[in-house]
């Protein structure tokens, strides 16, 4: 059997939808997760910014077995290239984002209504919605993809923007609720 | 006398400062600069896309004029590869500027006083400078300086956004208000 590498996301254990089959909450899924792991041929990595970040969600003593269990690595950010028409549809994205944002931001500026509190609310999700769905929006998810690609390894995500990002550089990718599926069949 | 290269930005005839020399308004500043131009050992190239935004101020008489005078041509977007450091430092700035446009949004969306076309001018203004300056913002930009890259050319321009960029991918520039000066050092 070909070796197999995969680079996975905080999703594959944050996303409640993803990691149902490893736990019912991010420590129980980091420690299913591991036992699914233990005598399968396969290597898993995270990029250590990835890895920071699941500290926020999983407990210490779980994340210190999950550091043993996979390989932490960044991406060789400066000696990758890619395409120049990668940034310039990055560019365009995000322009057209902006506008959207300043046409959200004037709609509440233009709302004098004495509700200040629920309008925030309102206006915090429409903005993220219109900003960050869909895009690639952190250091974080491009070291992710980066690493994958990097590696010719499979990233593991339920992120949209990291997905667009993905195929967007040709790197392969499996939706994370998935996952567990896929552990189930190499074990054989 | 090597032959040389310049990519020229729409900022060397609009922007005032840039233009002083050449004309008095941007299709003076396009006359000024044909005649500038004639007897001149040097190739200027603008992409078809910047071209086509001077439209929006210069004069179509001039505009033809010019169309004669330079070369235009796009960069090979697809041809060109870059660092993936650039795309990471630009998705970096991206999210802070996206974390400052929404800060703005919340101000104005509390601030329920009346007067509301004074509050969406300050707005326009504020976000404008919080989004768009000091960053490449539009597909036009980046095929400025990506040609000029290409063509191993040196890139005019008054425009911030334009040369950070720039620098970032290792591409020679000249601020546009210095090109009279070095056209008439060129003359001899």
């Amino acid at each position: 059997m070909p070796e197999r590498k995969y680079v996975v996301d905080t999703s594959l254990f944050v996303n409640p939808h993803a990691r149902k089959d490893f736990g019912k909450d991010p420590t129980a899924a980091v420690r299913g997760f591991i036992r699914k792991l233990n005598g399968l041929d396969i290597e898993v990595y995270m990029p250590p910014s990835i890895f920071n970040e699941l500290r926020n969600f999983v407990q210490p003593k779980a994340i210190g077995e999950l550091e043993l269990a996979i390989r932490k690595r960044a991406p060789n950010t400066y000696g990758i290239y890619l395409p120049a028409a990668v940034l310039y549809d990055f560019i365009e994205d995000v322009r057209i984002r902006i506008n959207k944002g300043l046409r959200l931001a004037e709609d509440f500026a233009k709302d004098n209504r004495p509700d200040n509190d629920e309008k925030l609310r309102r206006l915090r999700d429409k903005y993220r919605d219109a900003m960050r769905t869909g895009i690639i929006d952190s250091k974080e998810d491009f070291e992710l993809v980066l690493l994958a690609k990097e590696l010719e390894a499979t990233m593991v995500s339920s992120d949209e923007g990291v997905i667009k990002f993905a195929d967007q550089i040709g790197c392969a990718w499996l939706s994370a609720d998935k996952f567990h599926a896929v552990m189930k069949k190499l074990k054989g």
